[in-house]
């Protein structure tokens, strides 16, 4: 490993690059209109309603300090499924959107550099309520699923695209987020990167905490087979491509 | 900005990289012993014993719903300090050791990949109580402050290191997150750093939420002038620099 490319992995933590940068030329300051804060579905797909907020008002509920104090990596789940209620709960506060969207942007549950929020969140559900095993995708803006497509292997498929780590294949969900990164690339240029991964990391710790109060529990993996996770997702691995894992299941505490 | 260029730094959110490298040949695996776990600080230094968590046990509370549902970036503050045990509980609460060190690694309060945890957390404390104004950093195995120096201009420095917005100066305190890559790249080599900065994301969700106990509020900035931080707080820019800030202060809600 040459100092050389150490050198250029690191620069991508930093933010030298923002000097650079001449923001008068970013897509958004040249008048280009803000792409889709959501990814659009196709006409005709199966979309399910979730529950929302009041459902779950006084009924998941955990002290935000015993939270983060016993919080822990779960990689074993029990044999027991999720309700729609608890994995709504998790699609809420990971991603969810509060108040009005206006001007190409809306507010979400996380925060985001600059609002632009450049994540996808796609389910492989193989054991929730209510719903059939298979690969979903939240819309945030409607709070409900699109159903992706359904795969018989897609247990053994999860664990090779996770270079043969079995809970994201025994999990009751799998979450994957996706970056999407032209949504911070209009505006940040090549300073939106590091801030994707630095929003992915928010995300991701909201999962953990929302466990606790459901008694689940996750464990996250950047540890991937990209290709391979992407071609399972359809995504083209260039405007769209996987960027985080977090199975998910019941946890005996 | 080419399509080859794009291509570049979206690459470094993607986990293709993994598949190229060789890791037995990776420090840990050659036997490199571990390097520290927190940053060493020079004999003679002084330290600061920070409460711990019986002194909140039962006082710092939020509901991870309300307090998830409730965040919101805060770049205004009151101007009332902090108590020692506020910042000592948002200190545990971001980057707080738990249980037993032992082989080289210690678990915290957050997640990190490998367990590697490679942040330090630098403090510039503006107005929190029984301790000066001046730089400080946490030491997570013995939950003490180290004092770094003392700066009169060091509000102004705040503001011009992070491209004169002016709350990071303003605050009460202002978190600054280093990354040590070689923490990380010792067992991870080329894939240590996209995985840095999804940890420095955990960490800095956890900071959002755990204001939410103290009313308190923040607003996490990744635009900063890199020389300019780095410079102030004496990191070298290589082996230690800057990746993220957190400006904290008491809010009206």
């Amino acid at each position: 490993m040459t100092d050389d490319i150490l050198k250029t992995y690191r620069y991508f933590l930093k933010d030298s690059i923002r000097k650079t940068i001449a923001f008068q030329l970013t897509d958004q300051n040249q008048g280009v209109p803000a792409p889709p804060i959501e990814k659009p579905y196709p006409e005709g797909a199966t979309l399910i309603d979730l529950p929302g907020p009041d459902e779950w008002h006084g009924i998941f509920q955990a002290d935000i300090t015993h939270a983060i104090g016993n919080r822990k990596s779960h990689r074993v789940y029990r044999d027991q499924s999720l309700s729609l209620k608890e994995l709504a709960y998790l699609l809420w506060c990971t991603q969810g959107v509060r108040g009005k969207r206006f001007h190409g942007h809306a507010y979400r549950n996380v925060p985001s550099a600059g609002c632009r929020h450049a994540l996808e969140t796609y389910l492989a559900v193989f054991n929730v309520d209510d719903i059939d095993a298979g690969v979903y995708r939240y819309l945030p803006l409607s709070h409900q699923l699109v159903f992706e497509f359904k795969d018989d292997l897609l247990s053994q498929k999860m664990i090779i695209a996770s270079l043969n780590q079995s809970y994201p294949g025994k999990s009751a969900v799998t979450f994957i987020w996706s970056a999407v990164p032209y949504r911070m690339e209009w505006r940040y240029g090549l300073a939106a990167h590091k801030v994707i991964a630095l929003d992915a990391g928010h995300v991701c710790q909201n999962l953990y905490l929302a466990c606790e109060a459901i008694d689940a529990g996750t464990c996250a993996i950047a540890a991937y087979d990209q290709e391979e996770l992407d071609e399972l997702l359809g995504l083209d691995g260039e405007e769209e491509f996987a960027i985080y894992l977090a199975p998910v299941g019941k946890v005996r505490r």
